[in-house]
């Protein structure tokens, strides 16, 4: 592998200073400049986001398994983490090509050292440029698409630039979101408009997110895995090049059975877990490593509230244990030192800096809960939770700071 | 005045350079120096937010106008924009002081001058250390609390370090979120507690957001005055002073009809507007001076889908117009030259980066969203989308960007 290839190196051992982060994220050196890093989980600033590192590993090691078994080359998302840190840890010291959800991580993560990456969110003709830019200075850095419209554009800006663009065609294999059917003439159409720009086809079968038992998460992965193949064999018989196949969700990927036919498998937040992974059974409830740090603020005693400071900014608005077995409300509140769940209370409401913890049932124990004690709180969804912080707090399982490693948020 | 109480000086000049931001957030300069300013919306990357500063100016005034009826001192909720350009042109060059809802807000608005700050959300033990400090340098911070504990902690930690740190005692006057109920013996234990601590009593009257007809909001507002000037009158009964009565939320303000016994409202997404807004009467759908600029990146034909690059990370997760008489989704979708709402759609669902347009029934007319097309969402919860972005695009109504003011975000 090349220098500019893949993540590369082995995963940093504590405390090793981040290279230079040349896309306007912070480095861990900076951050650590700014002040005394704190020692504990008790001494940190509320609210702060903090990664526990032996679950990151343990998770990681558990989806290269998987996904070594299926026999296809895992491609990340790291939408979830933002973090050349945490991809680190999810290389597992080998050299992995990513997926990002935005242009920032596509330069974040080049600059890093990363340079195989696709772009899955459909292109946007007006970003073409700053594709170009990426694929000039020796990005391999791929686009997706779904309509002839896109697919004109990306082969003329190309052909005009001088640049190849490669592209995948977004297959929609759930109904979920964007993409073509796999059975759709457009499908067709849209290839032979890209010509040699065409690389392949990729989906992300959301709807996996709607399945509650092991039958239903392993037909629709067998879903997934069979209509993007399918869109990939119409292509080829019309002699039209697909050598990349690109499946994936964190549900589709823990329970596929097989991949025959795919190429390699994209997921993201099985770094993390969180609740919504957990209640589908891709993740145990102490898989989950990341989580907000909150201190109690105030108690309404008529109303039986506490309050604490980490509301809908510091936990996100995601409710998307609303509809499962376990409603979390806005996530479990755990003992920030053992991380054990605080059985029968839980977020129940937020607003802008305040949460508000009360009973499931019955009164709940203010007493329990004493102004300025803190608890730890597990998100529902790990990368709207994250989404809101600009580093993590890394822990290595215990209440020791490790380390500090920023992560590269807007667009 | 002094130099450096209140937001002080005039609105300044287009283009004119925000002074330096000495708490870490990006200065307007260091924005500018980034890159080359885009010229209009139609040139902006995307999903980028926009800022109408004339309708800025219109609600500002408007707020201004209203809080000089009733008598009492407007003291702006700076949540919504965390932006220093914003409160000069809520302030409307005089000097005015300002409530905050994270340190990170204090530090940064005192930086800029502003010197009579209230942190409005109760204060945990572990952050006196930080707010002295800003006492000690010369700001008028004061803290706000609902529980003996904290009473205790802000007495002994202000003696022992020999800073003259104020507190109000929050009142509960709605049932909604935090506080002490007036009639409680608890607020003149606290009261009695805090001894020259105290500096009178303040609430929030939150429940105003599930009022839905004139008559529950002027109902709503007087209780919200009743209570918290009872709050005050029970403390001073006792010996106790209670210089400041503050109360205060957008609707509540809007609608009320007296404050007599109040000495300050808090208001503070009335400078922004959005779609609750709104519907709960307190601004037109003209007013609302935000929005989020996103780009077509593809079409689900077969559903009937038009994807657009914004999802919950860019427009947030906020679904506050559910339970109201419009539901819009995540957004408003709107021309974004005109400005006109686009009738009959809706941004339906989200994913991190994906937003998804549908019809609200019937059939899309893919056509009208070109590939590539822009549309401006108009947001649910102004604070909510605002603080996905670390700028504005500022425009003086029309699409000419003519300024880029930062936001100061994080705690």
């Amino acid at each position: 592998m090349t220098e500019n290839h893949g993540v590369g190196g082995s995963i940093p051992p504590l405390g090793t200073i981040s290279e230079r982060n040349q896309s306007g994220g912070l480095t861990s050196t900076e951050i650590r400049g700014e002040a005394k890093v704190p020692d504990t989980v008790s001494d940190l600033p509320t609210p702060a986001l903090i990664l526990d590192r032996s679950r990151l590993e343990r998770n990681a090691a558990r989806m290269r398994s998987k996904v070594g078994t299926l026999g296809v080359t895992l491609r990340p998302h790291v939408k979830t983490s933002k973090s050349i840190d945490v991809l680190r840890i999810l290389a597992g010291g080998a050299a992995l090509p990513i997926t990002v959800s935005t242009l920032a991580e596509a330069r974040y993560f080049f600059a890093h050292g990363v340079s195989d990456i696709l772009y899955a969110v459909g292109i946007a003709p007006g970003k073409l440029p700053e594709v170009a830019d990426l694929i000039r200075a020796g990005c391999k850095l791929r686009v997706i698409l779904d309509t002839l419209e896109a697919a004109d554009a990306v082969r003329d800006f190309a052909a005009a630039e001088g640049v190849p663009i490669e592209a995948l065609i977004e297959i929609d294999s759930d109904g979920h979101r964007a993409g073509v059917a796999s059975d759709d003439p457009l499908l067709i159409e849209i290839g032979r408009t890209l010509g040699s720009n065409l690389a392949g086809v990729m989906t992300h079968a959301g709807a996996s997110y709607d399945c509650r038992i092991r039958a239903e998460f392993e037909a629709m992965a067998e879903q997934e895995r069979a209509l993007t193949v399918e869109a990939a064999e119409r292509l080829r018989a019309v002699g039209l090049p697909s050598p990349i196949v690109s499946v994936g969700s964190t549900p589709t990927l823990h329970y596929a059975r097989g991949l025959a036919g795919v190429t390699e498998a994209r997921a993201g937040v099985y770094a993390f877990g969180d609740l919504v992974q957990a209640e589908l059974g891709t993740c145990a409830i102490d898989d989950i490593a990341i989580g907000v740090i909150a201190s109690v603020i105030g108690h309404n005693r008529r109303h039986g509230r506490v309050l604490i400071d980490a509301g809908f900014l510091a936990l996100s608005r995601d409710r998307g244990t609303a509809d499962l077995p376990i409603d979390w409300g806005y996530g479990a509140v755990c003992d920030p030192v053992s991380g054990e769940i605080i059985a029968g209370v839980t977020v129940s409401s937020t607003n802008q800096e305040h949460g508000i913890i009360t009973a499931r049932s019955g009164e709940i124990d203010l007493d329990g809960f004493p102004l300025g004690s803190r608890v730890k709180i597990l998100p529902n969804h790990a990368c709207a939770t994250a989404a809101a912080y600009d580093r993590y707090f890394v822990t290595a399982g215990g209440c020791q700071i490790v380390d500090v490693w920023p992560r590269v948020n807007g667009w």
